[in-house]
């Protein structure tokens, strides 16, 4: 068995203490990147491993025209408020087998929408012309993502990422448990 | 003892199931009230109430020049975004008898900041013209505030405001047990 422990960190990716970390801070100062994802910015507002919350976590993430999250779900719940752009939400449920074939629902500057726990979701900019905004507010951080190829990949198959990418940094590294 | 009992609702304040609600939703056409704060505007975007939502909340608010939150705490966890406007965050530690003298923090668009769980805080808009819009995250909803008249107030003395304004119109009666 791994196990992972993570320690707080600070805006500048090195994950020392948040002890003296200041309480008020500008989210345009706060570490942005695209841990390699094309077309994504991600910043962690106000996080399990930057602050030390256990219970709420809030990105702010921006989606070039085009780019979109992977296929996926997790067991926390979720809620986007869309502050830019506009794009699409594909949303399977986990009642089947597989996802399935998603609905699609139309998103735009002002929309709110929730993911229910579990259900098999992506957000998409699909606007050629403009950037996608959202702010992303997830329950009982750090999130455990599980990851789908395609919408007909059995929810059993679907490929757990455990630290999320923009968390990666801020875990030691696994303990191998002999037992 | 009394115990409260809610009842999911929708953006019509009328609680009616939330079975049908639609998954996108304008903000702009949520329900929003001061629910007698003089200078607030509230408006719950994802809510336990009205969503059925177990774990995180989300509500936007808007202070008019000169208005305020009242001095609370809550056990939950409080994550602010600062969308517009400017203001006065105060903040006092539950480590003593009572807040006493509390900290200032000066909060201006972009700023964000959480409150650690059980500090006494209040949200000021101290600037005299323009409003205040913050979007505030809660965790474990429905919050249950405790309210200082002043930060020297005991923390026992603090009056314990449940439901909190804009859930009371969700709650049922309040059932009387026997025992």
């Amino acid at each position: 068995m791994v196990k992972f422990i993570y320690r707080p960190g600070n805006n500048n990716g090195d994950c020392s203490s948040f002890v003296g970390f200041p309480l008020v801070r500008n989210i345009s100062e706060l570490q942005q990147d695209s841990y390699g994802i094309g077309g994504l910015s991600h910043i962690t507002v106000a996080g399990s491993l930057l602050l030390g919350l256990k219970e709420v976590e809030a990105w702010l993430e921006t989606f070039a025209p085009g780019s979109r999250t992977p296929i996926h779900r997790h067991s926390c719940e979720e809620v986007f408020v869309v502050l830019k752009g506009s794009g699409t939400l594909y949303l399977a449920s986990s009642a089947h087998k597989s996802p399935g074939k998603p609905e699609e629902h139309f998103i735009s500057p002002n929309s709110t929408f929730h993911i229910p726990v579990n259900d098999v979701h992506q957000v998409w900019n699909s606007n050629a012309h403009e950037d996608l905004q959202v702010l992303v507010i997830i329950s009982r951080p750090p999130v455990k993502v599980f990851i789908y190829s395609d919408w007909s990949m059995p929810h059993t198959a679907a490929k757990l990422k455990f630290p999320i990418f923009w968390d990666e940094q801020c875990f030691e590294e696994p303990l191998h448990d002999e037992l």
